[in-house]
């Protein structure tokens, strides 16, 4: 066990977070490739061209930062994905109730 | 009529050089957009998601340069859309004759 910024993670709930990210990521990407598709058919002139580039501009910055699995950083990684709508906190059972209820306000913040 | 760099335009061939711009410019706005949608429909991964965005980021820089109208620039702009395929030399007559043996050389190089 590593203690990291006062929280310690077990493996049991590494495992549980680590797989909380896959499904959030793996809804995040499918989400980003059907929103693409939709926006490229859209696309009339070169305005809306670069109105797609500069959207994916926005999203790689963003989801290149976003999963952060560090111990030091997982309960913000996890609310994070919470306030996004791609995680729900059901999905975190197996975490200490402790962590759960720091995801949990973190996600009201 | 407006002296720059060796090159006088009038009015007349500026409409001609303006009328191939357009032209050229919207067969690559066009080619641009089917390449687009047909490059989002065969997303699978988020790394083709961002291989569509570096392509984007590449043709943004590539387009946003590359139509100068300076009279100092035409012979070189129209050259380099003959080379890129969007534009004919047959579709410059109106340009006085030593104009396309110039932009003709240039296609060459």
């Amino acid at each position: 066990m590593t203690q990291t910024a006062g929280i310690d993670w077990n493996s049991a709930e590494k495992k549980v977070a680590e797989a909380a990210l896959k499904k959030a990521y793996s809804r995040e990407v499918e989400a980003l490739i059907s929103g693409v598709r939709a926006q490229a058919q859209a696309i009339c002139l070169l305005e809306d061209v670069w109105q797609l580039h500069d959207f994916l501009s926005a999203r790689r910055h963003e989801i290149d930062g976003k999963y952060d699995s560090e111990e030091s950083s997982l309960v913000f990684t996890l609310s994070q994905l919470i306030k996004d709508g791609w995680l729900n906190l059901s999905e975190l059972e197996g975490l200490d109730s402790s962590k759960r209820a720091k995801v949990s306000v973190l996600t009201r913040m």
